[in-house]
């Protein structure tokens, strides 16, 4: 999918929502578990509740790839049941030597049709360029991450270029991409730096976790985040998905999704207006 | 397996290698391809022809997701073939929140029975530490890695702790783990750094890819990196395994391993005399 026709489906059903596909066996109602493929099942079900109200779906692999190759097989169907009108983003968090990127690269742009994959900036460029060779697919690179680790290392100030680890892997990144291919992930969790991050990215889409279940707050992403393009996915899994664990599942998480696009809506119109 | 038995293998049979099995349709010998499963034929006669020379074998994960449900079968079917006498590296460079490393661990440490896996530093403590609750079981954790992009952010300096970012990367996980349950990757391609590498980390063990194809030089590496417990597993993939692209290929796989256990035979020798 292209920048274009990302932007044009926000604007249009008024909503810059990501749903996290993190489904786990142990955490569905237990109705479900009498399908053949329980988690497809409930995939299908949060999918159909949600379609209308969001952009995007971020099945995280760990989920999946923890069942084997049954696992890998219900995460392609689920990619499939998205169908094409979503952005479908394989949370993956890859990055290897060229040669081995490119190998990434083809498993999740080719063979499964996924429209972008979450790469680690660790290993450096040779890392992440073989993801941004194809028409239409996008790399969304770790910059600052919504978990407690990432004071570890990504805030830690560079002595020779004065900015923070992730901050250099923000603006080096971009001579790799473009805003039509690279966006950035930058958690929830760390409001206040969504005023250096549009400095240093202004026209980048941002995919940022941590609204819902980490606690991280919407508004105050998008007062320094939103640009007129939007700019901006907030995914939000657990709160979601989980919203019931009875049969009325479904029905409850299409009302979380359905309060946090009407948030979204309200944030866009006043961005725009 | 234990840090005991993984050096006892080692003086046993007079090598630290490990063979990195990045088996890919395209490289492999073309009179496999009449075989059900060729990658899982093709890597099952280099283990056949390898086994008394390494220690450890080393499937990247890019090369077997790439296929799909089918490849994880297969990798499932090579590290089983391998059995329990080798040290089994899933080289997947995973890291994420700490509910979802945990999955990772449970896929690569129960579900498919890898005695280690490779993980990124980038998202820090709590993403690496779900990785270390398993007995028996290492992280690998990416400090100076072999490709060019190591220079992108690894090598840069750090204002407040005056060290590099893969040094504090190396000293800081030493909390978190222990030389029983933790490695690091060290390229072959970085000679220099391996005084830094035995100041910050004496007793660790270190993974080094980049030997062979890479360029990188086992005298140079093992001078200042191998330890009175040896301390090192070096890894060459491409080098033996597509030794030859013929009907010779496991013949000419093994005389490429036997040159590299006889080289560490005699390092091994030199530094315990």
């Amino acid at each position: 999918m292209n920048r274009a026709t990302l932007i044009s489906g926000i604007f249009r059903k008024k909503t810059f929502l990501c749903v996290g596909l993190d489904t786990e066996l142990g955490k569905i109602p237990q109705h479900l578990l009498r399908h053949e493929d329980p988690i497809l099942e409930f995939n299908r079900r949060i999918i159909d509740a949600t379609r209308d109200l969001c952009v995007a779906y971020k099945p995280n692999l760990a989920f999946y790839e923890r069942l084997g190759p049954a696992g890998w097989q219900t995460l392609q169907k689920t990619v499939d049941y998205i169908g094409h009108e979503h952005f479908i983003i394989a949370d993956a968090k890859r990055g290897d030597i060229g040669n081995t990127s490119r190998m990434y690269a083809e498993a999740f742009f080719q063979k499964m049709n996924f429209d972008a994959v979450t790469v680690a900036p660790y290993m450096g460029e040779d890392s992440v360029t073989p993801f941004l060779g194809f028409e239409g697919k996008w790399v969304i690179l770790l910059a600052l991450t919504s978990n407690k680790g990432s004071n570890d290392f990504q805030r830690d100030w560079l002595e020779d270029s004065r900015e923070a680890v992730w901050e250099k892997v923000m603006r080096v990144a971009q001579g790799w991409g473009s805003p039509a291919n690279l966006m950035f992930v930058v958690g929830a969790t760390h409001p206040d730096a969504f005023i250096r991050v549009r400095e240093i990215a202004p026209d980048s889409f941002l995919l940022v976790p941590g609204v819902g279940a980490q606690g991280g707050d919407l508004a105050a992403i998008c007062k320094n985040g939103l640009t007129r393009d939007c700019g901006l996915l907030i995914n939000a899994s657990r709160s979601i998905i989980y919203a019931s664990g009875g049969e009325d599942f479904a029905e409850k998480a299409r009302e979380e999704a359905k309060k946090m696009q009407e948030a979204m809506e309200e944030l866009l119109h006043k961005k725009i207006k």
